[in-house]
């Protein structure tokens, strides 16, 4: 296992920062953003279930259709890979039969193991009193992601920054995401930071430790 | 920089899997947990206001009290460490100057400088529209602490088991978050898996990335 030493995993929670400004000139070599693209789908969901979809833009000219809509933060066009984080909001028992199906693909249980998973993965999401809470359910898991996708980036030395100031109701339309039973949660630049980002060089702002951390 | 290899990282997010058996007898040493702590309190979130706040619990017989509650899923007791992610559900302009306050105590930003920021924060969180959301959107801003958490964990070789599974009100109560203004919204077990964790080995499901990932 080469795993991170902790001090130097600090180091890279350090450098990271929300990058105000990105270089446009410089882009994700196609090898990294792969294994970027393999760490989203590796996040952790409840049940596995994976209720979301993962859109990344490099095309600047769409980029620039959605500018307007996201306030006019340049790091919508000028980062070299825009994710836009989509939330599956439906999830029922389609989306439960389509995890059970991948479950006997890559592992190959028998269905009969899998009654009982798919009867309580039903009973918590489809059936009952938890039914209402679907929707913010999907968004969370899409939460998750965003953390895990910032952190990934983070250890191996690319600039992110999350974005949720937007009007997700103009990106879905442009996008085209409403007849997908999609809706755009949360947005990730990601790419380079500018020598000129001033905000680069800034300390962090955060709560002190004894603050925010209680041991019990 | 001393970052980890884009292939590197892929191998230790491919290593982590949620834990479901935790060896009790193992625990995280303390300057590798106070790091993770200090990757908890250097998450991302909206506005930077951090509207969390991190219990970490190693007793084991105040997490024997907790476990009935989370369907006894061992994890909650037999993890070197237990962290109940909570949210701050009150986000008002008593938090908004307390950032304030924090950004000039550690930037050193003139009062005047902050005027705008804080007008935005107001605007957004406390007035209009979004104000009926704000409980939701705290407990967001956790699971970016939460995929955060567990990737930072994994790049370092420390097991995770995040753990949905339990009824928030019983921990509330037991921890006495309520009158603090605080709710527990996800939990996260840490330590090392035990070699007889049969779910160590098993391949991950996961949607392929072409079914999860689009490019435009």
């Amino acid at each position: 296992m080469s795993s991170l030493d902790p001090a130097a995993l600090l180091a890279q929670l350090e450098w990271r920062y929300a990058t105000k400004v990105f270089d446009p000139t410089r882009t994700i070599p196609e090898a990294t953003w792969e294994i970027l693209e393999r760490a989203l789908v590796l996040t952790p969901s409840s049940f596995g279930l994976q209720p979301w979809h993962f859109l990344v833009l490099t095309d600047r000219a769409l980029r620039e259709r959605l500018l307007p809509h996201a306030w006019n933060q340049r790091q919508v066009v000028d980062s070299s890979h825009l994710v836009v984080l989509c939330s599956r909001t439906d999830t029922g028992e389609t989306e439960i039969d389509r995890l059970i199906a991948r479950i006997q693909e890559v592992r190959g249980t028998p269905t009969e193991k899998l009654t009982g998973l798919r009867r309580s993965m039903v009973s918590a999401l489809v059936q009952g009193s938890f039914r209402p809470m679907i929707r913010e359910w999907a968004i969370r898991q899409a939460y998750i992601a965003l953390g895990n996708f910032m952190t990934a980036a983070a250890v191996i030395g690319v600039d992110t920054c999350p974005l949720e100031g937007f009007q997700p109701e103009r990106f879905d339309e442009i996008l085209g995401l409403g007849p997908r039973g999609l809706i755009s949660t949360v947005c990730c630049a990601a790419g380079y930071r500018a020598a000129t980002d001033k905000y680069a060089g800034q300390p962090k702002v955060r709560f002190p430790v004894s603050e925010v951390v209680e041991r019990r």
